[in-house]
């Protein structure tokens, strides 16, 4: 492959995996009579977002008005912006409701009253769940709050109540796929016991590791999970995938080779993978080491990026007469790797462009 | 100030401190009798790069052949590539020669022969020294390397040996003005020693808390900070700056307040921040909490970042009755923070381009 060259630190897409993964998770949604409603942010590309098309989606979810109206100027009309809705996006959500059908998390019934007055069309409301571990969101618990909102909609002409969302951020931590079960169990629980209470509300999980590790999803009714797309090193150290599943690397320049120490500095920093990281045998990975043929994808034991600074990465404990002049990193949180790109390069080595603002 | 009111996050730039923060860095310099090759990495816009051509700056350090193209289409014609060679450089080089007299970090006689070669013009060459802590370059105990480097030099047409460079990483773990010169003056002594050793050399220093907190550089003849134009809060816990000298501030919309947690969600994440972190009283911190007036900028006791997703940010601490539509956030490392807009917006509402991509 010629990339093999780049001086330019580039992200590698293997389009087949890609694809292969919206497919499972299509069929995996269908198969537990769920709606797969995936979340956009991971990529940001319309082209790929098409390829979400083809499997059959056609309503999807993102984390802000400018990725809604990205993904809206390609077509997509049935948008649902998980994150909490905050007035200065009201100016945005006034021209996205002439391109799309939106869902929005709003957590005060004075926001109900407030787009009520100042949003042209109906839209769907979703109350975002805080299953106890504290990010954004109504607790669990506070049915008071979740009685007043979803009978502040049913007042108002515009907010329709769709139903719970819950995106669980602590199964990003589970060590295996037992743990995720026993993390994201609990929470489905509570969802379900929303539903008795609240009868006719849909339930929405949010993460990829348990949409990829379950198979079952007794009373939920969507799915949103997005880092499944190109999957990572880390949704591999939790089970969710295997590293035949990973669509997304990185591929970074040598620049300096220490044989003795079995260490290299690479064209790759903080500005290329994120800082996001994993600890492997107790030390800090921003990056794991592979060796890629055309045939296979495999792990190098041992040797990842254990220091990164804004353009400089170390990679420790490479093997022995290590010569290569560039190396392939699997990188350890796909979303955030991406972020930094404005464009994938396919193994085959077309460019896909790429939206690279937050 | 409008833009209390944005609904995406933004970054601000203090244009009066950040120009006050260039003049005071140019002084030094004379008054120290270094030259002055400030690292364009941190600001990365040309528009910033013209204020230090008005404090009479003429050479500059980049670390990337992208980053030198960049700031060559402006003008810039000495330009310090502050990263180890590497062959896939060579034909961003062979153009760039054009435009721009090369400082190249070469490591191995068989790269100054390879560029002896392929090069069309004479070009200096640095060797960056490794003062112990490891990173890139030759150890400052590997006198046989250094010694065929500067032979070679000598032997061949085009690379003029020029000097010795240091990056101490190290000066950004300290916790005061102390540490940093208890890690920085070995360091300096290690340069000296090489200069000794080869008469000649100028010796090059290219870290940030050195460069602001020393009055005294025995023996350096050049000062390559970068940091130091916007500095951020991890220059105020190490005392490399004061928060009055911090000129770049992000500007995020609450999103959801939790009153009785002293808690909010802010639309600031990982790809609004970067991941960097400091610790404060023993929790990760990845953006302080500033109270900023029309006449002062003071931080907010206890109220920081203290976890990051995509696109939330969770700020614990909040004084109670906090009531504000948006937060200014002292970025933790204004370098990654920078990285991730493609402008900055003045304190007075005044757009200016910058560079992206690393």
């Amino acid at each position: 492959m010629s990339l093999i060259n780049t001086e330019k630190p580039v992200i590698v897409l293997d389009e087949r995996r890609c694809k292969r993964n919206i497919k499972k998770m299509a069929a995996k949604a269908e198969s537990t009579g769920c709606l797969l409603r995936p979340h956009f942010k991971t990529h940001q590309s319309i082209e790929i977002g098409s390829w979400f098309k083809e499997a059959g989606i056609r309503e999807i979810t993102v984390s802000s008005t400018g990725m809604a109206s990205y993904f809206a100027s390609a077509g997509w009309n049935n948008i649902t912006i998980a994150f909490p809705f905050f007035r200065q996006q009201l100016p945005a959500l006034s021209s996205l409701e002439n391109q799309a059908r939106l869902r929005l998390f709003i957590n005060s019934t004075d926001d109900l009253e407030f787009l009520d007055e100042e949003l042209a069309n109906p839209f769907e409301v979703i109350i975002e769940i805080n299953p106890g571990y504290g990010r954004s969101g109504i607790h669990y618990l506070d049915s008071d709050t979740i009685s007043k909102l979803i009978k502040t909609c049913r007042q108002l002409s515009k907010p329709k109540f769709h139903g719970f969302y819950v995106h669980d951020g602590r199964t990003y931590q589970a060590k295996n796929k037992k743990e995720v079960e026993n993390i994201i169990k609990p929470t489905m629980n509570i969802l379900n016991n929303l539903k008795g209470k609240f009868p006719g509300a849909t339930l929405s999980l949010g993460d990829t590791p348990s949409a990829s590790v379950l198979d079952h999803f007794p009373g939920i009714d969507e799915l949103t999970p997005g880092n499944f797309v190109f999957y990572d090193w880390m949704q591999t150290q939790i089970g969710s995938c295997n590293l035949d599943d990973v669509a997304l690397f990185a591929l970074f320049p040598v620049a300096q080779y220490f044989r003795k120490e079995n260490r290299a500095i690479i064209h790759g920093g903080a500005t290329h993978l994120s800082k996001d990281l994993v600890y492997t045998n107790g030390k800090q990975n921003y990056g794991q080491l592979l060796n890629i043929s055309t045939s296979s994808v495999n792990s190098v034991d041992h040797s990842f990026v254990t220091a990164l600074s804004q353009e400089h990465g170390t990679i420790s404990g490479l093997p022995d007469h290590f010569d290569k002049g560039s190396v392939w990193i699997c990188p350890i949180h796909s979303c955030l790797t991406a972020n930094l790109y404005d464009h994938y390069i396919t193994t085959e080595g077309r460019r896909i462009e790429k939206r690279i603002l937050s």
